[in-house]
């Protein structure tokens, strides 16, 4: 059944046509009005390209304001944005563009080199090229059905081909309603938005501000010092982080502190260490850690933000309109994590076997293995695949990462299990330090003190930098090859 | 399609179960946990009546929390509330309890013995009767349907037979979001309720309470010196009010002003007179005009907190997922208001006459006059049917009232059109004076040197009070009983 809303960049228009809906790091800003006005005129001469109802168009584009123009131009005809990682290699890029049956691709100045290398011959045009088009006068979308297509972004799978997830503008909407009803929603509301937009985590932001009417700070990139001052003096309540960000920002900020109007640090991006959690907790910034992936069009469980302090570690409850179960849990209540809700994709586009394989009756399968405690709060282990039954025993890698990046002296660590005669599998440490002067020997005098025998690891190898894929997610089946 | 969330009250016992759902005037509180136990025992013991999937059930209270527990335990049953107003005659209630096929009612002790009066053989406990019965063990519901019917309110119509507005949960799951995105959500917002549940502007604060997990402070009813010592001693942030309320309300204040965590008077039922919306302005007191019926469960056009001021008489713009348009203007730009949402009923129970003649399209046909301003800004002017048609000319009689109830002296004003042999019709002027010294002589010289001369009253009746029905609003059709 459609259900129709009234096109949501239009309505805010309408709302608050002289609010800023974006603002950059270098100071410009565009309010909603002209957001509205410029993604219309942008749309009008997609039209002269035959872009239009159901087309694919990728775009592959550095984090800025055309950017976000071209996403809701694409809305107003129809099409849908397939959102291309800026990191993929042209095998990848390649791969994604003929599976996601895109038409043409558009691109930020930056980028344009890398799609004409590909070889593959569909148009390529630049935000600034089809500025210069003239309009073709068609009827722009005035509402929004929300069940239909918005946007479609490949999974960073650590395994096996990378599929596309389908995001209805539905999925969006119950993601930023969620989002909403779990933080509140104040007058002064600003979110920094540094992730990259081609991530669900970067891309959801900007609906939640249509949605919300709120201004976005848009950042280029990372940079810790620069994000601390933004929130310092620039107004911003909340942004969304992913671990190592968080690391380095604490590092940076030294003894200063965030103002009481920053609220809410949005932690994804998979389990954080504890110690990293209670430096945040010492340093009195407000983390609240959240669990979601690209098929959950972002977070769906999140700590709340009158829990934050008192569960530590944990992910929090799902979303207002979610609900999860611990499938087929163990002994000790560990088990697959499933998950359900409207913001849950309808599943991978042109993929009936995967998108199958995502679903256990109305649940998503998420691959990730977690418990609930009886309060109701989610505690995420690991991923599934990585988990390491050695002599019947369930080891944790992320449970093992945890402990030792608490040593002095470490500053990231990766565990993964490896062939054992014995055993079945063992577990093996990469570890990258922060200081030169610590040795194995000290690692595993740790871990022993720490850690069941079985969980300490077999190996400790020292390593530069640990391989993340374009999510900063820790690939664990890639430090094998560091061996 | 059947679209399914976690049931709301369930969901936020898990979310928040600690946090005060209800606290009345009393001091007698439940926590979100308590409902929820308290709703679901509830459900099990009324499963022992009968009452199932799809059973309509009458409920016949005053505001108090038993009503609550009653709603939310029939939702628990798949039931459907018919919420009955107490205030109506016999014969109304037993019109009503037919045409919504109600097989049992609940009342609370008060009201017990007005059902047994009417001589309607369905059965009728009270909830304290309920109370005492043993429980069955039925599955309750543990999700909720959005497109399923949650309640039944007959709206108070004026003329004509009362017809039973059917709210699906989805269009009080809409109306909670919409109001959400408009005004905000804080913290710490506690919502003052006042308004008779049995009316939607009543029932929708508590579907916010247990969609936003908001405590509400329940009084049974209005007294203007009790909700203002609330206001400022009790934490309160929102208060929806009447027009009549809103007078009492700044005449008892004073020279008091409420605190500045007050962040919203929300003024419904009807146009107010801009006497009293300036007269609150310099009072500090931050009233936002909204404009609604039962048929869009509640407000459905709303003025947003930075607007408030800017645009006084103005009932602001649509909520987020609403839309508005004027039907046939006329060159002024004045034509019949017609909305659309997720809000909006989906028609009249077992009435499909009049459900096909609410909509023209799929917009509401409201019945009321109105205009929208170059920003979009919603002014309403008059019922449709109260409308004076005079030598051509249209007379808005909410305009002649506002002019005259900004006389001093003048407390009240309703004006209505009577038979003219020249003119067709011509308006005339029902007054309650504040002090025995006003003549009418000195209302007419008052009203022609404000008003064109067709919009002067011709006639001017002091009468000791107004006809309102049970929502408060003038029924101006009543008037004419006056002369």
């Amino acid at each position: 059944m459609a259900e129709m809303i009234p096109h949501w960049l239009t309505k805010q228009a309408l709302l608050a046509p002289q609010k800023i809906a974006i603002e950059t790091e270098t100071g410009e800003s565009i309010t909603f009005l002209q957001l509205e006005k410029q993604s219309k005129h942008f749309a009008k001469k997609l039209a002269t390209l035959d872009i239009g109802e159901g087309s694919h168009v990728g775009i592959l584009s550095a984090n800025e304001i055309p950017m976000i123009i071209a996403i809701h131009a694409l809305s107003y005809l129809g099409a849908v944005t397939v959102l291309l990682n800026t990191r993929l290699t042209e095998e990848e890029l390649t791969y994604q563009i003929k599976d996601a049956k895109v038409s043409m691709i558009m691109t930020s100045q930056d980028y344009k080199s890398d799609v004409k290398k590909i070889g593959f011959h569909i148009p390529v045009k630049s935000f600034s090229m089809i500025r210069q088009l003239s309009e073709k006068q068609v009827k722009l979308r005035s509402e929004i059905n929300l069940n239909a297509n918005f946007s479609i972004i490949y999974t960073s799978g650590t395994t096996g081909l990378p599929k596309g997830v389908i995001h209805t503008y539905g999925n969006h909407w119950a993601s930023a309603i969620g989002s909403a009803l779990n933080l509140g929603l104040n007058a002064n509301e600003k979110w920094l938005a540094m992730l990259p937009i081609f991530h669900v985590s970067g891309l959801s932001v900007f609906m939640k501000s249509v949605i919300y009417g709120m201004p976005v700070l848009l950042f280029n990139k990372f940079d810790a010092k620069k994000v601390n001052q933004a929130i310092i003096e620039r107004g911003v309540t909340i942004v969304s982080v992913v671990t190592v960000m968080l690391q380095r920002m604490i590092e940076e900020l030294g003894d200063s502190q965030y103002p009481e109007t920053f609220r809410c640090m949005l932690l994804g991006g998979g389990p954080a260490p504890k110690t990293l959690l209670v430096e945040a907790k010492n340093n009195q910034i407000p983390v609240f850690q959240t669990y979601g992936m690209t098929e959950t069009a972002s977070q769906i469980v999140t700590l709340s933000p009158h829990e934050a302090l008192r569960k530590i570690g944990s992910a929090g409850k799902p979303l207002f309109t979610a609900q999860l179960k611990i499938n087929n849990p163990d002994v000790k209540g560990v088990g697959e994590i499933y998950v359900k809700g409207p913001m849950v994709t309808k599943g991978y586009f042109n993929n009936e076997s995967a998108t199958a394989a995502l679903f256990d009756e109305n649940w998503l399968v998420t691959g990730d293995l977690g418990y609930v405690d009886h309060e109701g709060f989610l505690y995420v282990m690991d991923r599934r695949s990585d988990l390491i039954i050695s002599g019947g025993e369930n080891i944790y890698p992320a449970e093992v990462e945890a402990v030792l990046v608490g040593m002095n002296h470490i500053k990231e660590v990766g565990v993964v299990g490896v062939d054992d005669a014995v055993w079945g599998k063992v577990p093996i440490a990469f570890v990258v330090k922060s200081s030169p002067s610590i040795t194995a020997k000290e690692i595993m005098d740790y871990a022993k003190e720490k850690l069941a025998t079985y969980k300490v690891p077999k190996q400790i190898y020292f390593v530069k930098q640990l391989p993340r894929n374009a999510s900063n997610k820790l690939m664990r089946k890639e430090l094998l090859k560091l061996m």
